[in-house]
């Protein structure tokens, strides 16, 4: 932490701030300017977490040096963590893939889907049972019906399952069913849900917030792994901007951040991450080129008749032609990823 | 909602879409442009809220016509609505007033607030007892001690109290405890939450999502008004861009598009609005201005020392300036707001 | 300055960059932290300008601790800056408004809408000559002849002129027949344009660009004011953000900012900054309540057949009601605006 | 063109809407809904273009039907085009990729630079001679003695130059030395410089607006091709965001979008896109992978002494590693890079 002293900070002022500091047995390093004084904090900021320095006498404006997290950052673990579930590694040198229908509608659907997708080396079958909803007069999921029909194909076929929870209710039905939980943007800061799905040690895809800058995903991620649960996988899926063109900005360039700053799994969504099914393809390139650990796609035998996002969901011809090109690109990430 | 057909759309293509939306018993217009034809939909649009018209062979896109909620908007209630609480009304004649620290730190420090903050004419006393943080190293709240102590307070002063609730578990204990329940920017599509607080029937004050526009934020509403609670209090509180000058962006537009769309009461919070404490009160000033039912605002006795937010919190003098200038303009606006 | 090392930084390169800033006569103080090493620079910081300390071995960021600009700082001048243009001060004690068509459309509009205006207390008639539009095939003013029919109308009425120039070209032209140009939002960083503003001597309206944050547009003023012209209006005008209810974001916590960081007057324009008429009159209300030195507001005499942007022109009804709300506030200001 | 009227439109607003169409000779569409009435129109729009049907008694909103742009647009052209300069073709089967130091320094540095891209196939030598700067205290570049020096290294290697103008001075300079200009995201809206690059009739590199959406960005090509001149190359180099881990945010989703609706080619600069060299080959790479034509980077022999931008600038030995990685990619997307 630096503390930057107005440029007409007294003497008296600048003693103030260093006191404070002594008192909390915080190193101290005051550097005089030409036109300002600064003060360098040395020690456990944590300290300082809860003291406005900001407003003291003579304060203009604090400066963090260091990152605000822990056991997130590269400096707490260097090596790239690997996500283990059933025999399935995120993070490892096999792309990973997540795929299947927006929201469950039925068993027929989901099974059609599922044996499709297994047939194309896709290893997780995601599917909604529990949908936010911006409209309450939307299709709002089947619920637990929806994850009793997740938990039939998984016994059916052998797939993982993962699907998104909403609430520590739903989180507590879904533990029963599925095999990784998934955090969706809306409540990337729901930090009570966050905590619960912290202490059921449940695999997360941790998706980020459409307004959430990348230090506050890594914050959500910290409070899921504060509680002992180290099984956090992290998923780009668009920021909200002023382009109307698209239903979000996939933000990208957060694929070699997070390479550069965490140790945590990173995969991207195209298809929430542009809410058009015929932009996914390119982005899911564009995704996996940029480095990522895999890809989430909505995939759905009928997008025309979909119950939920439609109109962002591919059909499986089309899904083919992804995985095609997934497979060719892969080998230059020295990545690899098998029918 | 009309649906624009692609400038290539066969006959064929359009034949299909109107005949799905005549099955489906709706009204259909069609219009054949020079270049492309439309189609316009009459009837309950919620038949069409599931059904991917968008991929559709033929079809470009949609465009909606209707606003996508009912219990919010003028059309259902044109006349303004008063939200009561105790005897206090919000959204009448006379400006509302919430303000207190922004986080329940000790009994001394809320009942000096209290006091004076009564004296000052202020009805609501606001004090964070959850506080959703977005590290988990940074101070959380008392909890229900803190819910406890605000109650206490109530009993000494006779003021009504705010409190923020993050999860159902903190829902249900503020009520034994509270006037009104807040729901925070972060929980704004909390939608399990927002349906609890409708079911619980509490006075509600529902802030705005840092990246939430005007239609997702009446949604909100919606949901808490759809399980029957109709006490709803709208709270603008700056929304995310890239300004990096401000912790964020106070839209006051929002104000006047609110009272033209809605006709629930609008009130704004000038100190997370900006994050510091100087600019408080003109932004104050100003949301009155543009038309706004009154203010939230942090004050603490010593802001130096908060636990929370202490820089963007006035102290007992910077908020008797406000209070003074508020009075002032209240008439002006054919209101008032009386110590 | 303050450059922040790597937490792994070795001693030679902390080393290395101590040396190149002796070597560019640049004060140095070294703080060795628990975890990193920080070096504070002190000195003119313009010698760094262009040497990238950021990407020298084991640095890992810098970090600005002084304002980039200087002419127009409080640093520089403390006290509030006048504009006289004829015999009206802008920043001073009475409130100044600028008012007219978007467009210069023809005489009869103009001249109707002049004597309307100075009626109503309006010292600057607007109107625009120059339109720069989004398409080629809107209407893009009347240029040379736009400016002349302003100029007849000042011999008329008397009033000051403001109209916009959007090159070179039209701002030689624009010289010989206004009191004050202005540089709209799409060229604030049109340097060229700045610069030779800056050198015309002439009064300026600068407004603020559609995705600037408050540094570049100060930045924007220093270049004009670089160049010997101190005649600087701000104009903030709106905000590109994520909401598409209005045009723009009317950003007006950046009235208080300017006033606490520059010496510079600064005006609203609710017009362009909401995009529709039936907002403009609560965001004046608003502006003033900030902290504003004036308005810039849209008035045509029948804004249905208004060349451009006619539904966010207030007529001359509604721009009466505007001007008796605005009388009502100003004292409250301490500021005074008289018909 | 659709015109939604209000639910309470009486039938004589309808009526007056429909006259003023007809009288227009557009064609019209009445169609009444259970709630409201929407009017389609059908002719050219352009008859429209300056009519505020929104404020007419009794009109909700307009709703543009058609794209605004005609030129740019594939219903204009179908297929795509090919920017043809010197030898070279931009939007065809190879990959074009221009590069260089961001500002032009000397002859030395530059010589190297060239020497060293044209080994590694790089067809366009870019470099800045007029630099656009936020702060009048930087760097502004060499001016016409930076153009000359591009203009000697292009006698000496044959390769091609590309170079920012930024006035209509700086384009007539230009044009007797380079043979491509380029408009930067500054100037993308300055429409007076655009329709001179139009007249100009040389080949153009169009950078996106920091605060642009993609029609507004085509809307400025559009301006470029209506003088003419349709050898426009789009190039996506980040927008503005609230993520403060980059400079900017690289939208590559507007890659996609622009194969789409436009026939013109696009690259993509990912070291203005994101402003941090070690971001710069994993965003090529996905640039590459999302279908853009080329790419536009930033190299420096020593990008540690760089007069500008230096630390988004790749060295030798990074740009290496991009191009065989380029080279890589090319394939899977039916494209070809050679050295």
């Amino acid at each position: 932490m630096v503390i930057v002293m107005k440029a007409k900070a007294s003497q008296d002022q600048i003693n103030n701030v260093e006191k404070l500091l002594k008192d909390l047995k915080l190193g101290v390093h005051v550097s005089i300017g030409s036109e300002r004084t600064i003060i360098g904090v040395i020690g456990d900021k944590r300290k300082l977490a809860d003291t406005p320095l900001e407003i003291m006498p003579g304060v203009d404006r604090l400066v963090p040096i260091m990152e605000p997290f822990k056991l997130v950052g590269k400096t707490f673990k260097p090596e790239s963590s690997i996500v283990t579930v059933g025999d399935v590694e995120i993070g490892g040198n096999s792309l990973v893939m997540m795929a299947g229908p927006c929201a469950v509608e039925s068993q027929e659907q989901l099974m059609e889907t599922a044996l499709f997708l297994r047939d194309q080396g896709v290893q997780f079958l995601r599917g909604g049972a529990y949908k936010p909803r911006t409209s309450p007069y939307s299709f709002q999921g089947l619920g637990e019906e929806g994850l009793k029909l997740l938990a039939e194909v998984r016994k059916e076929t052998g797939m993982l399952i993962v699907s998104e929870v909403v609430s520590n209710d739903s989180l507590e039905k879904a533990i029963k069913y599925v095999d990784v939980v998934q955090v969706g943007a809306r409540n990337m800061q729901n930090f009570d849900l966050l905590q619960n799905v912290g202490r059921s040690k449940m695999p997360v895809v941790l998706k980020r917030g459409l307004s959430s800058n990348i230090e506050e995903w890594l914050n959500a991620a910290e409070y899921i792994m504060g509680e002992g649960n180290y099984k956090v996988i992290l998923c780009e899926r668009g920021i909200r901007t002023f382009e109307t063109y698209t239903r979000n900005t996939l933000d990208l360039s957060s694929v070699p951040i997070i390479k550069e700053t965490s140790h945590l799994p990173i995969i991207v969504d195209p298809s929430h991450g542009t809410g058009k099914w015929n932009l996914v393809t390119p982005m899911a390139r564009a995704g996996i080129a940029a480095g990522a650990d895999g890809l989430m796609v909505e995939v759905h035998p009928n997008p025309q008749t979909a119950l939920s996002d439609g109109n962002q969901s591919l059909n499986f011809e089309s899904f083919k032609t992804l995985v095609d090109e997934i497979q060719k690109i892969a080998p230059i990430l020295k990545r690899e990823f098998s029918k």
